[in-house]
C-alpha cells in the first residue's frame, strides 16, 4: 500500500475522463464521485475502478459524450434516458432534476435508464443536503446475489443511500448494500487466508459456507440477514425493491439481465430494457415542517442516539455516517492508501491518455 | 386454538370500535385493518390486539372521534395531525391524501403526527394498488430495539411496507419489521420452551444470547442482520430512517420518546413531539411509464424470480407477498385460529360494549 494525496488523485481521474472525451464539467463530477468513495473508505468504488470504466468505454459499452434526455415527466417525477453515459454523470444529473422538482412540488423522483455503474450511492444522495433536502439514491447492479431459498444469482448488491440534514450535528448518512457484506470484505479475507462468517455467502448449490472464495466458485452472496432464520428474506425484499424502482420504473434491465460492470463478461444478448437503472429522490424538508425546526430535532435525535448506553465491551454508539466521516478526516490529511496493482493500473492509464501519473507518496501518520 | 370465521370477527371488531364511539366508516376501516392482519398471518397485529386499543381509549391516550387535519402541504406532500386517533384510521386517511396528491403531482407523501399504533404496515401500502400506484408505508413504534453497539432500547420494530402492482401476477408486497424477527416469534419459542437463534436479541448488558425470555429480562431486540459482523448496523440504519421519516418529518415523538402501546406502561413525561408518527407514500406508476408496460414487466420480474433455481433442499423460490397470500386463502376458508385467552378477551370486550361474542368455531381442515 502507498498513500497518495487525494486532491492529486481527483485531478488525475478527471484528466483520464477528459481523455475519454467527457466534457470538462462531467469529467470533474465523475472524478469527484470516485474521489468521495476513496475518501469515505469505500475503496472498491474509488479510483481503483477507473480502469474498469475505461475498458467499458473501449468496448463501446459506455458513452463518454451522452446526450441525456427526460423522456417522461410529471410535477414530481421524471424518467431520464442516460444515453449509455457514465452513471457517475447520469445520476448526479438526475439528482439535480429531482432537486429542481422538489423546489416546486415538495419532492422530486427521477428514475434513470440506459446508464452504467454510478459509483457510491451516497454521493448522489448527499447532493440534496446543501438544499435542506433529504436525498435518496439507489441503483441495481450486476447479479451476484441469490434470492432466499435460491441458488440463482439474480440480484446485485443493490445499495440504498439516504442523506438527512442536521443543524450543528453532521448529517445523518446511510449508504448500504442490501447484502450482508460487500464483495470487498471477502477479498480482505482472501488476502488474509481466513474463512468468512456464516451468512455472508452460499456455495453453488445454495448450501451455507464459510469459504471466502465461494463467489469465485459459482456461489452467491446472501441478502442482508443471511439465511431465512436470520431474516435474509427481508434483505431479499429490499434488494428486489431497489431493482424494481431502479429498472422496472425506468425501463432499464433488471434481475439477471443487468449488464455486468466487468468488461470480460459479455452483457446478456437478450435484454428487457436499456442499460442499468437508478432511482434518485429529493425531499424538501420544509415541505413538511420548517427546516430549522426539523434540523434542531435531527440534532436532538443524533445526540440522543450517540449518547445511548454502549453494550458490554463497546466504547461508543455510532450514528450512520460517523465511520465514513472519520475515515475522510484521516484520508484528507494522510492520503488514500492504494494497492501497488492499482498504482500500476493508474500509471498505464496515464500512458494511454498521455497524462503522466507522478504521484508522490504522502508520508502517512 | 379455536378457528373463528374471519367475516364474523371483522363484524364484531367493527362493533367494538363503534362502541368506543368511532364513526361507522372509521370503525369499519379499523376493523378491516385488524382483520387483514389476521388473514395475512400476522396474528400479533390482528383481533388479538383489540383489547389493547380499548385499554388505551379508556385511559384517554387514544381519541375515538379525532378531527384530523392537514397542518402543512405542498403539491406532493402533506403533514396530517391525527388528533390522537387510532392509527388504524389516521394512516388510511393519510394514504388517501397521498393517493390524491399522486393523481396530480405524480407522487404523494404524507407524514402523520399525533397518532397511535397503525396495525400492519402492509394494509396501508396496499391501498395504492387499485389505483395502479406503488404504495409505501412505515411507522415508528414503542422502543424495544437497541442500536448497534448499544444496550439502550431506542427504536421500535419500525416496519417498512411496499406494495407494487402487477398485471396477471399477484402484486409484489413487502411488509417487514426492520428487526431480525418480530416479537411474536419469541413468544412462539417461549411456549415451546426452546432457545432463540443468536442474532435475534441480546441481554440487558448487550451480550449475545439465545434466551427466548431476554426481552422480558431487560434485553433488547436486534436490528435486521443481528450483530455488526452480520450487517446489524444496516438494520439499525433502516430502523433509524423509519423513525426519522415517521416522526422527525411529521412532528411526532421519536426514539426513546415514542409512547408505548401497552397500557400498563406510562408514556414518557417529557415529549419531543405529538403521539407516534407514520409516513405514507403513493407513486403513480404512469408518472414514470405507461402502467400496462410497467405491469407487464412486473409480471416478467415475478415469473423470472419464481422460476429461479431452488437452493439445495428447497422446493421453490418465493416472491414477496406469496406466503401471506397463501395464509389468506387458507384462513378465508378455515377461519382465524385464536388462542383461548384471546377468545376470553373478546368475550369480555363484548360484555363491556353490549356486543354478544357468540362465535361458532369453524371446523378447520
Amino acid at each position: 500500500m502507498t498513500n497518495i494525496d487525494s486532491a492529486y488523485l481527483k485531478e488525475f481521474t478527471s484528466r483520464i475522463f477528459t481523455g475519454m472525451g467527457c466534457p470538462a464539467t462531467e469529467a470533474e463530477t465523475a472524478a469527484e464521485c470516485l474521489n468521495q468513495a476513496d475518501l469515505r473508505g469505500v475503496d472498491s468504488h474509488g479510483v481503483a475502478r477507473l480502469s474498469g470504466y475505461v475498458r467499458l468505454w473501449e468496448l463501446k459499452r459506455l458513452n463518454a459524450t451522452p446526450i441525456m434526455k427526460i423522456i417522461h415527466e410529471t410535477p414530481s417525477t421524471a424518467v431520464l434516458d442516460g444515453d449509455l453515459g457514465l452513471g457517475l454523470v447520469t445520476a448526479p444529473h438526475a439528482m439535480q432534476i429531482a432537486i429542481e422538482k422538489a423546489r416546486i412540488a415538495g419532492t422530486g423522483w427521477v428514475a434513470v435508464q440506459n446508464s452504467n455503474h454510478y459509483g457510491i450511492a451516497g454521493f448522489h444522495a448527499m447532493m440534496a443536503l446543501q438544499h435542506d433536502m433529504i436525498g435518496i439514491s439507489m441503483t441495481n447492479a450486476s447479479p451476484l446475489v441469490a434470492p432466499t431459498f435460491s441458488r440463482s444469482r439474480f440480484l446485485g448488491t443493490n445499495p440504498i443511500a439516504v442523506a438527512i440534514p442536521a443543524l450543528n450535528q453532521p448529517p445523518f448518512i446511510i449508504d448500504m448494500a442490501t447484502t450482508t457484506v460487500a464483495n470487498g470484505k471477502l477479498e480482505v479475507l482472501q488476502r488474509k487466508g481466513q474463512d468468512a462468517p456464516l451468512g455472508w455467502t452460499q456455495d453453488k448449490d445454495g448450501n451455507p459456507t464459510t469459504d471466502a472464495y465461494s463467489l469465485k466458485k459459482g456461489g452467491s452472496m446472501l441478502p442482508l440477514g443471511g439465511d431465512r432464520e436470520h431474516g435474509g428474506h427481508k434483505g431479499y425484499c429490499l434488494g428486489a425493491m431497489v431493482d424494481i424502482f431502479s429498472a422496472v420504473l425506468s425501463g432499464a434491465n433488471y434481475g439477471p439481465w443487468v449488464p455486468p460492470f466487468v468488461s470480460f463478461l459479455e452483457p446478456p444478448t437478450h435484454q428487457v430494457g436499456n442499460g442499468i437503472g437508478h432511482f434518485l429522490g429529493a425531499i424538501r424538508v420544509d415541505a413538511f415542517r420548517p427546516a430549522s425546526e426539523f434540523k434542531e430535532h435531527m440534532d436532538n435525535w443524533i445526540q440522543t442516539f450517540r449518547n445511548a448506553e454502549p453494550a458490554s465491551g463497546q466504547e461508543r454508539v455510532l450514528i450512520p455516517g460517523d465511520p465514513e466521516r472519520e475515515i475522510t478526516a484521516d484520508r484528507l490529511k494522510n492520503g488514500i492508501p492504494l494497492h501497488e496493482q492499482v498504482i500500476k493500473d493508474l500509471e498505464e492509464l496515464g500512458k494511454k491518455f498521455g497524462v503522466d501519473f507522478h504521484a508522490t507518496p504522502v508520508n502517512p501518520y
